[in-house]
């Protein structure tokens, strides 16, 4: 098949088209057929709220009922329920600067850490990197942490929580040439996207991750007849591409142990945090970030009652030494 | 510093030096230095109870309390409380057979799983590779599941659950070339392992791995006053290596989501063993036994309320087609 032929059509969408509410009553901004390339041009997680120049003080008067504004909705010609909505990540360009809030209240260690917290990231210093601090940067790594669709449900839907169509999924995995399927619940799937990160770990545990403005381009086909896709459903690339190239130094692990899941993911981030305090010098809010923007998260074991293990894996090639 | 300087003397503990509880008042079966190195011979988790020849019959009889034996323990010279036990993995060298059981009322879909099922793998045929059926082969990846010390509390305590020191962890990043970091709880750390894997997920969500006989061969370190590791720390390799080279094709993988962390877990399962039988003819046991040994559970976010996202991700580089 040529180039031509698969990129069949070129929409946009640009930033005054979102909505803050999955609703299947969400009028479309534009209809595409299967097959289409669609471009997003998506404020950042916050709809402007905080800017390059903005401290922690912009959390006081931050209105979360504004935030994760997802951009569209752009309904797919022949697109039904029991059809899956095939998403191909085919672009992504990050801003040239992103941001990471401890927000009170908010994070999977909420109650430890009490106090608002706003890092601003320069993502265009050094190419492929965003540094914390001198000696420890964030390799680039850029997704859309929201992608979906609209519930059958009548109602509206806040953004923020993800559900069986997508949503504010937050998968770092959805890099540039994945591919993400998203089960039709209404008449031309309305799909919609936003939220963009230019890195996150796996949990994305502080609660954000590098938030960032972006242009993101994704071709939108319609998979007749898929009902075993009942939630998101992806197929990720081989050695999914950084954006530049990254060496791997390997990782450094902290494993929590407990009768409970979620309590042994917090143990697992909270002892990663007590190693980035006691062994690289970071502050406590700065490990917290750390962990968020670049920790993994991973289930070593969901079976051998009545403990569960779960470990957060830090990356060593973010540290200089 | 030489090789001859770095062994600085090797140890063997047989597989009759094995124990079912972990207890401080286990007596050692050997005495080593700080820096020695340690050679295991392990049973495989079943202690013997499944034999190359057995069939899902052989879990009638199966007696739980006899699972999971630990190899030793060995009193490792100068460990003391607040120090952490380094273990460097060595070497690993697994059976030619290995087994994966479907056991009634265990693994994390216990209830929907409630007959008995035994595959019994052959792990000699192709080199690197068990097959689960013609056309869907596992890359072996083999690791310890059991590595542990004693814990400072009075009493004896079942090998099956981990805990802060340890233990049943079945962590599959613990390849050859992995290190495992303890927290010392009592005097000469009492370290013991077994339960040798040559394949397993992150997650083992049948409840069991590739479970095989294993030779094992680690390094045992002091670390003087680590009181940061308080549970289980890893530093892992860059590209942590396979017995042999698999080809990387990418990844399939579905997410579960839901307001408790557990049933995301157990949604993100259950979606990969519908798209597996769907779309790649295996029976509901065959799928679910491959996501055990070769699917990683993911915390892709644990942030956005109320709802987590965990996804089941599977190689594609174990399908033939």
């Amino acid at each position: 098949m040529s180039l031509a032929s698969q990129i069949r059509t070129i929409h946009n969408v640009d930033r005054h088209h979102k909505h803050l509410k999955w609703t299947k009553k969400q009028a479309p901004v534009l209809t595409v057929s299967s097959g289409d390339v669609v471009t997003f041009d998506a404020l950042d997680s916050s709809n402007g709220q905080i800017t390059v120049n903005s401290d922690a003080s912009a959390l006081d008067s931050f209105k979360l009922e504004l935030a994760d504004p997802a951009f569209g909705p752009v309904y797919v010609r022949d697109a039904e329920p029991g059809d899956a909505l095939k998403i191909d990540v085919v672009s992504l360009d990050i801003g040239d600067w992103g941001w990471t809030a401890v927000a009170p209240g908010f994070g999977l260690l909420a109650d430890e850490f009490t106090d608002a917290d706003l890092k601003i990231w320069n993502l265009s210093a050094t190419p492929g990197y965003a540094e914390l601090k001198p000696g420890v940067r964030v390799p680039l790594r850029p997704f859309l942490g929201i992608m979906g669709i609209a519930p059958a449900a009548d109602g509206e839907f806040s953004t923020i929580p993800p559900t069986d169509v997508g949503g504010n999924i937050d998968c770092r995995d959805l890099v540039v040439g994945s591919t993400l399927y998203l089960p039709v619940q209404v008449p031309g799937a309305l799909f919609s996207c936003g939220d963009g990160h230019a890195a996150q770990g796996q949990g994305e545990v502080c609660g954000t991750a590098i938030e960032t403005p972006m242009k993101a381009t994704v071709r939108l086909t319609v998979c007749k007849n898929h009902p075993w896709v009942q939630s998101p459903h992806l197929l990720l690339p081989p050695q999914a591409p950084s954006t530049f190239p990254v060496e791997d130094k390997g990782q450094y692990a902290t494993m929590g142990l407990d009768s409970d899941l979620l309590e042994a993911t917090r143990k697992a981030t909270r002892y990663m945090i007590d190693w980035l305090v006691s062994t690289k010098g970071l502050t406590r809010y700065e490990a917290y970030i750390l962990t968020s923007v670049a920790g993994d998260l991973k289930l070593a074991e969901v079976v051998d009652m009545p403990n569960f293990a779960v470990t957060m894996n830090i990356p060593l090639n973010i540290f200089s030494s």
